[in-house]
């Protein structure tokens, strides 16, 4: 018989959030590498950002219901928030490529989606550590967290740059700038979770 | 002899400011659809954001000097200050209205005026169930502005695809997806206020 | 001895961070009156921003190891965040100045400069009034930020007015667009920071 049921379900949702986040941004990567099945790609992603929001509804009603939580509630509340933001971040990206009807890539928006990625598969793998309380281990992973979001940022300027000195058309401008800081805007919110996280240490650590 | 005047007086102010947002509202539903005494009615908004910041302040005096409140001080802090940013949002979009020289609307700009007026009307309604503490009602409202945000969400990004595929003149395409985003902005700041009265109901409900 | 030697330090280092946010606002102001040795400067803006985050991390650091701590964990937290926030924003500014290849000022963006770098001086003494529980006199300082930031929110619509008025080149356009935007955060951030500070005067004063 278990003492705290209650404990092990946040866990286990907060893992599963990673991974359908980590499939959000796997989804990205392939459509910002190849440019083709672009409708269904996003509709893919969409479905993926719908299934966040079951999650993120499923924390919080199970927040509604819970008196003993593993660490505090207003700290889970934040934790599904920010997850959620990352998401919600990763699947403009992809309305906005349909939306302006893009056709070509730009390979900095690839690889600032690929480092997107790759800390996401950090945030997946500090969720687990955190499931088994190894604080010390889900540090270690807030600061591979933050100096991905740092290369992002600095990748980010990189494309600004590019994009201001090669392009003459002012349209196209408007519509990667906007790209580019939903893709900087999806690594800020991955930095929010390792905040969300090391306030949680600060607690539990 | 009422025991706990300071109680009534919180839920007074968020009632005066949910309506006073509401006039901002259906004011800017008003600019957006017939264009007409611009610079009057972008006066007309900002007398009422001035009367917002009244409000926020005396909400934030009497908060200072109240030993007991009806609620958790940082909840009453939140909402207020929630409830200020949608207006903040309102007077941005009939600023850039003015700041830009606009003269002629967009219907797609008026509809999403129109979901942000319905909204706050619903917020006025759950200010009123929350003073009464009908949390199950509430509850039904804020479920009620997360609907209506989503359909904003989704007119805006109608609004954005017609734009870049209708207009061929980047500066207009700069001002219209300025108004735009500000417009989905009060929408998101709507859902914040859900999100505070979520919270509250999370320690009451 | 001291008894609470924790409890000096965190007020020491909240007014070095003040100091070194007011090196950068100083700096930038430079950088957009002059317009000269603009590399340079964009180098020493971010040499400071990166001393901020020195700082903060700092904070992060003996927050994590206090038993005691003369305010609230969550608001030292806060504030040494809005501080760093604030650099952020004049280290954009900066960058994109670099970034978009600008070699001409605007009088808008200076005047709202100096207003931000009066606004951090007020946050300067605010800090040192904390460090000595002068209460009164941060409330004070609080209004006259709150004063500045809306004189800076003032200049930005007329600079945008301006802006949308005078130029034709829609490049030109996003690109200044852009850095009155992250001015006008800037001067948010200050706000932030006095938000901050009245909510601990909420808890202490």
């Amino acid at each position: 018989m278990k003492l705290f049921p209650k404990e092990i379900n946040f866990f286990e949702i907060f893992d599963q959030m990673a991974s359908n986040v980590r499939k959000g941004t796997t989804c990205m990567v392939g459509l910002l590498k190849d440019f083709d099945r672009v409708e269904d790609r996003v509709q893919e992603i969409y479905s993926i950002e719908q299934q966040g929001d079951i999650y993120t509804h499923d924390v919080m009603k199970k927040l509604n219901k819970s008196f003993l939580t593993p660490i505090d509630r207003e700290d889970i509340h934040a934790l599904a928030t920010r997850m959620d933001d990352i998401l919600d971040r990763i699947w403009a990206v992809a309305d906005r490529i349909k939306i302006f009807r893009i056709t070509t890539g730009r390979p900095d928006a690839l690889e600032m989606a690929r480092d997107i990625d790759r800390t996401v598969e950090v945030i997946d793998r500090a969720m687990q550590e955190l499931r088994q309380k190894n604080y010390e281990h889900v540090q270690e992973h807030c600061i591979e967290i933050n100096r991905l979001e740092n290369r992002v940022d600095r990748n980010y300027k990189t494309a600004l740059a590019s994009l201001f000195e090669g392009e003459t058309d002012p349209i196209l401008i408007i519509k990667w700038k906007d790209i580019y800081e939903h893709l900087e805007s999806a690594a800020n919110c991955c930095e929010d979770v390792a905040n969300s996280l090391e306030a949680i240490l600060l607690k539990h650590g």
